[in-house]
């Protein structure tokens, strides 16, 4: 029952991404976690299916170390990153990844994206960090699975908090999402989208451009966040 | 009555920053003053509210000192920006605050927009002026309401006459467009978005690129405004 | 009978730059001329209409010297750069003004566009040039016929012929563009636009990137022009 | 009989251009070659035909040698680079041209697009490559030919394999490429647009942006080609 809700959040995820224009072709994918029972279970996008045509049954579920529960399809290829994630960051319920266009340009540069603005300060508490390039050992290991670790790595180094900074640019690849669940990620996904739009015109008009100052973004990172938060109809 | 006309031309004004893409997700607003009566009124969109299902019993009216005087909903969380500019600028009927997204960059690259071409001179007389940005204590001590005192410091430090100047970019947030009413405050955010385009691609092509001669610019601000307009069919 | 063959034509051409996103707003028309009679005579756009609502008999019809001759409302406010090109270009049958987006940067750059590549080639026999800005005395003296009076130098000057250079850009302002009539007009104002996004990127990417080969150019613009042309089905 | 189909295939990949935006007006065109008689045939799109009123019985028939074989129309002006890169490259049984805007810049700018990532890698071993321009010999001992001889030429002198780099830029004028059918030629046309945009913006933001390590792109390559291939329902 509560998995068949998560079944059709999956899905809505999904095409959502597609409509979005988050990801060309197939690019991209969006999970779900029910963490309520004893073994945990993940909804995820089957491997190289259309956005148009897919379907809740074609949706496959898996436990959290990836093993196929349901599902007749073989499940999305980065099956093995949203997976870790979910184990390392018990916050999250939802994980997205796409292709959008400026933040994998940013990922391709391999640089983090600086809070400039607002909107940022909104939805990322200080910058989008990017991670390092797998290492050779680290590819041929298990590449999914260390994209994945790559991605904690950087968190733990930095000390930063998923639930504060939900998302990351995978250097050379892509951007990774998250959230309360997989809606929450997709939004996620494309409010980073967003925002690397701006930053890219942002460094183009002025190359010292720095992040805004402190007392800005941390005024509007809390008006939406914590206790006090004021925005919206709440 | 007037107010309910008030009523719709604010919606028919949210609704079309939305047709234009000049605000993703709910990251906009615009709202109209009716100042015939001995207090004048404010009708605003409600705050975090979708622009597809934002219906008229929506909106919230306010006095010109953000009191709600009707409407169930919170308005807009930038409500004091909006009533510090009716205020503070008694020419003006209308204001729109649009994350439109090349004069977002350009808010965020701390640029103003020099009058690069006649397009610009036909609405902006001169740059588009762009504020410091808020200090600590402006912050704390009224954020909203210090990012419409910023705007209005910037005017009168420069001498600008809002009328002729209808917009501005608040460093590290986004445009902020007004206008005789709602109406002509989102078409003046939309003519900001497109000179910010130009200006964007006029500056990498040209990093020595200048504003248009005066002699230019005045032509083109002076047959659009004043007594002598020869444009349209007036 | 003629009159009306044009009418339709020049209304076609006014929604065509509607539709394929020319000119926001109303910034932007197109013109036919008749040349049969003794009298020739000019199909315009009004000024400031709407291109969604514009009707045949909204069309304005003139003499070469710009006197209205059939029509209620006033013609376009470009009115006498248009009919200053028919009295210099007696070439041409159609013009189009545009503020389409990349080729207004260009022109607000002051940059001529090089022939960096064989779809330039097959529409522009070399680069797509610039004007000067107008002077004072010009501006004071009659802008709109003088913004006419500044193409024409131009092509004087470099001895540029106005059938395989159809189109320019005026400095600090828009393009223009013309051809054998209002259709073909719009079509070069488009592949223009075209031309204008595409060496956009190109110097950015090479800020050192010079023309193609002559042999190049003048191969493509050969083929598809002139008695050997070997384009089409002709 | 196969012919049929190979016609169906080859209408649909020029519709397939036009819908994806990959060629403004008549500038691209597909083509499919049957191998299986003793003389190859090939399918290929008409010229100067809108893709919109584009028929079956349009496309025009040739054999290896360009010579047709059915067919009221002429044939695409380019048919001689299509027909001889058939004649070379064995493998390969579709044919795209198009003129998509940032492969089109690219190609301008006379740079190859390096591996910036895994997109990339998934589709293109190694950098998409570009051609030197034509000679003035070979722009007049048969252009359109030659535009295939400076591929192959490229190819040869890299030792590239067609089949792993499925597409080319040829310098000042546009992108070619290819795949097993017309279907997957589009495909790869449109997925080199899009790595195209990518890398525009990662060289943009990062003039000394390198490939992505080889142990990464390798991994990638071979997850999509090749026996050990993961990706989709295989």
């Amino acid at each position: 029952m509560l998995l068949e809700s998560l079944r059709n959040q999956v899905l809505a995820a999904n095409q959502e991404i597609a409509r979005r224009g988050l990801a060309p072709h197939t690019f991209g994918n969006a999970s779900g976690v029910d963490r309520s029972g004893n073994r945990p279970l993940v909804v995820i996008k089957p491997s190289g299916v259309d956005y148009a045509t897919l379907k809740p049954e074609d949706l496959v579920i898996t436990d959290l170390d990836g093993k196929v529960v349901e599902g007749r399809l073989r499940p999305s290829s980065d099956l093995d990153t949203h997976t870790l994630l979910y184990r390392e960051f018990p916050q999250i319920g939802g994980v997205v990844h796409t292709h959008s266009e400026f933040a994998t340009s940013w990922a391709q540069a391999g640089r983090q994206i600086p809070c400039f603005g607002t909107t940022h300060a909104d939805y990322f508490h200080g910058a989008v960090p990017v991670t390092e390039p797998l290492t050779a050992e680290e590819v041929s290991s298990g590449y999914v699975r260390n994209t994945g670790a790559v991605i904690v790595r950087r968190f733990r180094a930095e000390g930063l908090d998923p639930v504060a900074v939900p998302g990351v640019l995978v250097a050379g690849h892509a951007p990774f999402a998250w959230g309360k669940d997989a809606a929450d990620a997709v939004e996620h996904a494309d409010v980073l989208e967003y925002i690397a739009r701006l930053a890219f015109r942002t460094v183009t008009l002025n190359g010292l451009a720095g992040p805004i100052p402190s007392h800005v973004s941390e005024h509007h990172y809390l008006r939406k966040h914590g206790p006090k938060a004021t925005y919206g109809q709440r």
